[in-house]
This record gives C-alpha cells, sequence and structure tokens, in this order.
C-alpha cells in the first residue's frame, strides 16, 4: 500500500484519493471536469498546498479542453474566468495560484485552440511529475537535518497525500528513513480538520515509521520532558523574508521549539515561495466554517449559538524557523538573499 | 438555567450533573453508593479537581453509612480501605487526596459508629459550601486582575460544573464580569475531552458572557493578533514553589503568553497546593486511555494500531505564572513564601 496515489490522471478524468475519508474508507473519486476539481478542492477532498496546485493544473486543462469556443479571442477570454474561479478555490496556499499562472502563461502563448488543449493537458501533467522529482530533491537536502535516533514532530499532512507523491516535511522525514537513519515520529492530531490523526498517522503506518498521535497541546509538555529533537513542517506560502504560512498552530510549535533550545524546519518548493509579499504580514489567512469547529464526526459537541473562531493557518515569523527545505538545497536566516538566490537558480533552468 | 447545580446532595443521594453528555443532554444521574462515586469521577461524568473533592467527600460519607460493621475497629479498618478506593480514582489533582484526608482524619477522632457516619455526612456537606464559599472569595480577589474591555483566554472548563459552583478561573471571570467589568471570553475547545467546547461555552452562555470558541492550537495566532488580553487557567495540583499541574495544553498556553508579554494568571483554592511536593517535578501525569485521541464521538478517526500518547496533564513552571489567586488573596513570585502564608492563615482559621 506504500505506493497510493492521492492523484492520477487515467482516461480523461482526474483520479483522485479522496482524503476526507481516511484512513476509514480508501476511495477514489473521478474528477470529469473543471468544476469537480474546484469542488474537490474548496471541501478538502484535496488538500495540501503542492497537491492542490497539481489538482488546479488539470482544472485548468479540463476548462480548456470542455470549452465550445472555437475563436481564440472567445476561448481565452472563457478560460481567463475559469482560472480565477480556479485559483479563488482557497486563498492562503500560494501554490494554487501559482500552478494556475504557469497554466495560463503557456495557455496565452498558444498558436489554436487544439494546440492550447493539447499544451496544457502535458503541462499539468508535467507540473505532477516535476513535484513529485522536486520533493524527492527536498528530501535528499533535508535528510541531513534528521537525527539518528531520537523523535521528530511534525504537524498537518505534508506526505504523498499533501503533494503529487513522496512529500515535504514527511518526504525529508521519509527520505531520512530510507537512507537508513532510525526515529520516531510524533504527528499531532491537528484540529481541526484531523490531518494529523487521519492521514500523516496512515501515511506513516504505511511506511513502516514508528509512529506516535498526540493531541495538538501536548506538544509543549513533550518537548519540556526531552522528547522531541526536531520540528519538521511544510508550508502553504512563504513570503520573501522567509516568514511562514502553515497549518494553525505551527506558530505554536515554532514559538515551542524555540523556548527549549529544539530546531525548527520547514520543508517546501520553492514554488511556495512569493516574492511579490514581503512579510508574513501580508498573508492572507482563511477562516473556515465554524461547524468543523463545533462537530465532530457529524455529532455537535459544542452549544448552539456559540460563537466560533476558525483560522485554517497562522504565520511563523522567519525568527523561528532554523532552516527552510527547498529542492535547491537548505536557506538559513538571511532568508532574504537565500531565498532569491534559490528562486534565481528556479529561473536559469528554465522552471 | 444559571443556577444549574453540578452536585448536590438529597435524600440520601448524590445527584450528579453528568458532565459527560453536556452541552447535548442535561441528564442528572443518581449515585446511591461510594462505588456510584468512583466511577463517576473515574469516567469524569464529574470533573475539575474542586468538584472531583466534593464528590470523594461523600464517596467516603456513603461508605462510612453502607458498612456493615458495628465496632469501631473493623468499621474504621474498613474506611481506611475504601478511602483509599477514592483517592485513587485519579491521581493528579490533589483536591481528591485532600478531601479524603479532611474526612479521614475526622472519621478517626470519632467516638462511635453512628457518630462518625453522622459527622462524616455533615463534613461532606461543609466541604461542599466551603468549596463554593472559596469560589467566591477567589472571584472577589481575582476580578482586579480581569480587563475592563478586551479579551481573557481560558482552557479546560473551571466553572460551577467543575467546582461545588461559581468556578475558580470562570469564577474570576464571572465576577468581573458581575462587578460591571465587560469584556469577552476566548474558551479553547481542549482536546482531547473537549472541556471548552462542551463544558465552558456552555457556562459562559448560561452567564451571558460573549464566548468565542477556537482549537486549542489558534492560541498563538490570536495573540500574535493582540487578541487576547490575559490568559487565566485553574489547577489540579500546585507545588510548594509555585509550579502548577493543569489541563494538558495549560504549559503551551503560558510559554505563549509569555512569549507575547500577556499575562498568565492560576486560579485556585489553597486546598490545591501540595506543600509536600517542593517542584512540579515530582507531580504524577495521569496518561488516560488512548481512544480519547483515536476517536471522536464514538467514531474512529485515527488508523488502527497507531501509537497514541495521551498525557491528561502537564506542569508549567512557576516563572512562566503571572500570579496565582486563592480565597486568601493574591501571590506573586517568590510564590513559595506567599503560599506558606496564605496555608499558614488556613490552619490559624481552622480549615
Amino acid at each position: 500500500m506504500s505506493d497510493y496515489k492521492a492523484i492520477e490522471w487515467s482516461e480523461g478524468k482526474l483520479k483522485l484519493l479522496d482524503q476526507t475519508r481516511l484512513p476509514r474508507e480508501y476511495i477514489v473519486l473521478d474528477l470529469e471536469s473543471c468544476q469537480d476539481a474546484i469542488d474537490s478542492i474548496k471541501e478538502m477532498r484535496v488538500r495540501g498546498a503542492p497537491a492542490i496546485g497539481v489538482v488546479a493544473a488539470y482544472a485548468v486543462a479540463m476548462a480548456a479542453r470542455d470549452t465550445q469556443a472555437t475563436d481564440m479571442g472567445s476561448f481565452l477570454e472563457g478560460l481567463e474566468i475559469q482560472a480565477r474561479r480556479i485559483a479563488d478555490a482557497r486563498p492562503t496556499a500560494v501554490n494554487l495560484a501559482w500552478a494556475v499562472e504557469r497554466m495560463m502563461r503557456l495557455g496565452r502563448r498558444g498558436n489554436s485552440v487544439d494546440d492550447i488543449k493539447k499544451s496544457l493537458l502535458q503541462e499539468a501533467l508535467l507540473i505532477q511529475t516535476e513535484d513529485e522529482e522536486t520533493n524527492r530533491r527536498m528530501g535528499m537536502h533535508g535528510m541531513d537535518l534528521m537525527p539518528d535516533g531520537g523523535t521528530v514532530l511534525t504537524h498537518c499532512n505534508t506526505g504523498g497525500l499533501a503533494t503529487a507523491g513522496f512529500g515535504t516535511a514527511l518526504g525529508v522525514i521519509r527520505a531520512g528513513w530510507e537512507e537508513g537513519k532510525r526515529y520516531g515520529v510524533i504527528a499531532t492530531e491537528t484540529r481541526p480538520f484531523l490531518q494529523g490523526a487521519r492521514l500523516t498517522a496512515w501515511e506513516l503506518m504505511q511506511l513502516g515509521i514508528p509512529a506516535t498521535l498526540v493531541v495538538d497541546s501536548s506538544a509543549g509538555l513533550l518537548m519540556r520532558q526531552g522528547e522531541v529533537d526536531c520540528v519538521i513542517v511544510g508550508a502553504d506560502r512563504i513570503a520573501a523574508n522567509g516568514d511562514v504560512a502553515n497549518k494553525i498552530g505551527t506558530y505554536s510549535l515554532a514559538v515551542l521549539a524555540k523556548e527549549h533550545g529544539i530546531p525548527f524546519y520547514v520543508a517546501a518548493p520553492t514554488s511556495t515561495v512569493d516574492m511579490s509579499i514581503a512579510s508574513g504580514d501580508e498573508i492572507p489567512i482563511e477562516e473556515r466554517n465554524p461547524t468543523e469547529v463545533t462537530t465532530l464526526a457529524g455529532v455537535r459537541t459544542a452549544p448552539e449559538g456559540i460563537g466560533v473562531r476558525n483560522p485554517a493557518f497562522d504565520v511563523t515569523p522567519h525568527n523561528y524557523v532554523s532552516a527552510i527545505v527547498t529542492e535547491k538545497g537548505i536557506a538559513r536566516d538571511p532568508y532574504t538573499e537565500a531565498l532569491l538566490l534559490m528562486l534565481k537558480d528556479r529561473r536559469d533552468n528554465g522552471c
């Protein structure tokens, strides 16, 4: 089962592993249209910034394929509207906007409607392949940071399910393990959506890595008792100065790690870096539906009428981040320069 | 509904509001024996250190009442065994041991079996009355610490449900509100048992205090955004040096509060102070059943076979605590002296 595929293009459909049903059910959805893909992102059937980017790319390709327009003008006009709808499906992760923009840049350069339709599908397939390759390279760079012996703590889900394959933070954990290092992994359950309990715990078991599930709020106790050697998490958007937007609770873990002198690492592809944003203060934070907090498994647990705040992400300022692992290497403070160099390298390679 | 009673002695039975059923159902249990009372503590139908102490006192009284022994020797011998079983129902909260010991000290001084039976019931009633009175005094002392305007964050449940009435930390919040101060309260849901979502949210609504429910891990974000003016929590045991054992997640909140320069207060009766314990390192931390973490509302959310750690409490070192509010006043660093003075005062008053 360790070769589960979260996303697979097959016979004109996008086969998507429904992550809201794991670990109880292993159900693969057929996404047949751009709208299906948008719905799957909004309903979090696919989540994880890189995986959302891949699905968004296929959404653009399907929007192009299914359009009735035959002249370039109205074809591109319609596609731009669809592209904006896809990009707006969720606000925080930059990979979504990045993937849509990369697709549209290609689309706008096309010569004919048929050419564009064909090349957009190829580009989506390429984005998917590249993402998995990127993650493997990230793992190669990051595995030196993993301890040999001891325990790594991770938050949310950043594995094969969150990406086109292999994973970001969980990919680094996996790369170190496959290199022969031995450690346990503490997975925080990650309320309210329980990506840690449902997905990371499941992936770690598939990979055969010893895993311990805990509630989010126990991280302080475990760190104080010396039971955590490092923390590694993914990212939904990284500002030019190295500030990191990631799943709610990441910032609390970073503060706790600093207080206990524990390294705090972030693993994310360079497509997560948004140089147009100077600092984390400018990153929009998605507020999700209050029912994620007031109900559990469909059962209401909080009183009717209670006020709720449900921010899905928080921002960790760069001074709490010990290192950022990307497919280009390891960036450390000062991040602005380190990230600029990596992005320059990305452009030089034509990516 | 704001005069709900969590614990009431009536017609030879202990009427107990079943806190595992709130807020969906308001069900009052009849506890008819010492064993019923022990079960209710173990199953967390009653929880909150002071409330557990009150139920434990009634458990001793019922054990005495129901004994068949007529000679003092075997009566007391049997009672000591029952007392130990009650005290062992849960390990972390000291109020449980404190209440049992107070009852037994009285019992051992008795002149006849009948006298002891009668006086133990009176003592249990007194412990209950005193606890509510203690909480009201704690509220009087603590309300000066509450902001006028702004927001107070609290963790777990420390209200009328956690005590004989009025509450500890939530009692301070209530006292300030009744004095005319105005603020909102952020209640953390408090995984895994959701005392915040189920109980604190419910009590705040009964009291008419504006309440917002959040997941535990969002506290860092809210503090960083300037949305929290102070934190106040209860305690299950306080060591001689002021280290505080309380619900898992308390320590993380204390570290975050310190990082953001936000006052972090603890409210607890002096019966929570355990002078026999020099520091928090010696406080036993209860590990509860893994299913609290792996299931939600009876539905399994984590994969079968996953490892789990489920510590129910953590310890916050005294240097993170801005002040400890008791029924005797407000203690501040150095806590050893301040707490000693308060306890001396307690003994002088014959408590």
